[in-house]
């Protein structure tokens, strides 16, 4: 069955082909918990996935999706902000999972923002180790989103080129605002 | 070892996932032949690789190092423009691999250009099977290449998008005018 290929598509396409069994993982936006869930499928019962959220419901979602799938052993959801992922893991982690925008079927008018998301975006690039990825999906449209894209998109410019390789990937010819793919590998030239 | 990730890598990884045994692939820029001997690689001798280049001395190049691989019976290299690729071959293919720029350890002022690229893209594109591939990595700098990468862009943008997957990916945050991978994946909407 031929379709078209989107933005969920490519971000899990990157990570399948680096996240092992055993690895640790922060999804920082848990959402409803589809990437929650999948990071917990790739890391298996040796692994560790933590996820965070601010808004209750997608707590609860995600804690459902996941005990639903038999994942409790592996996940933990945090009710918090990803600005504050540090106090809850301090060991180094092997991939981060970001997800900017609104909650799918939530409320538009509840976004992540620019400031926290900057924050929490520099507190994972520093927690990857060697080698170690960041996933990241940038969601904007109708009247929200347009600045954090523009000001995570110039965050990230600034990353160290001999540490970070930031690959910024866009769906150019759709219209109607496609969502921005960001891939961020860690690692050290040699 | 950990290393920094570039441009070929990331083609190379695109078209690894996709490309398997027996498909028929075009290398539009054959080059000093890095592209056609990984495209056999991939292939095998149930495969085909049609690769072209308008400079002798790049034809030169890739027949001999696909004959220092054993390739010969899956490589045919044609001394052409890509633009005219349709006359070496008139089925469907599942990959097509361009890199537009000057011929690497060759004469920078002999570069692709806009006119005969965007023709050759376009007629790869029309010759892709559904779920068939591009890989187009656009190098520029100094002087040259800025004009063919702006009308190349432009140019993807106008693909349909309920048949054409068109990724645009760049390494935002290195200096020097990195290249820019382009990443296309042909499919019908179902």
């Amino acid at each position: 069955m031929a379709s078209i290929i989107g933005a969920v598509t490519l971000a899990h396409e990157f990570i399948r082909s680096r996240v092992k069994e055993g690895d640790v993982c922060i999804d920082a936006t848990a959402g409803r918990g589809y990437d929650t869930e999948f990071l917990c499928s790739l890391v298996g019962k040796s692994g560790k996935v933590i996820a965070f959220d601010i808004q209750e419901e997608a707590v609860e979602s995600t804690r459902r999706l996941i005990s639903e799938k038999g994942y409790d052993g592996i996940a933990e959801v945090v009710l918090d902000s990803h600005a504050n992922m540090d106090r809850y893991y301090d060991g180094e982690i092997d991939c981060a999972v970001f997800n900017l925008g609104w909650l799918p079927r939530g409320d538009h008018n509840i976004h992540t923002n620019a400031d926290s998301s900057i924050e929490a975006l520099s507190k994972a690039l520093e927690m990857l180790k060697d080698g170690g990825i960041l996933s990241l999906s940038i969601y904007y449209g109708r009247e929200t989103g347009f600045d954090e894209r523009d000001r995570v998109l110039e965050y990230l410019k600034t990353l160290n080129p001999s540490v970070y390789t930031v690959i910024v990937s866009e769906f150019t010819n759709r219209p109607n605002c496609p969502p921005i793919c960001v891939f961020i590998v860690k690692l050290v030239e040699v």
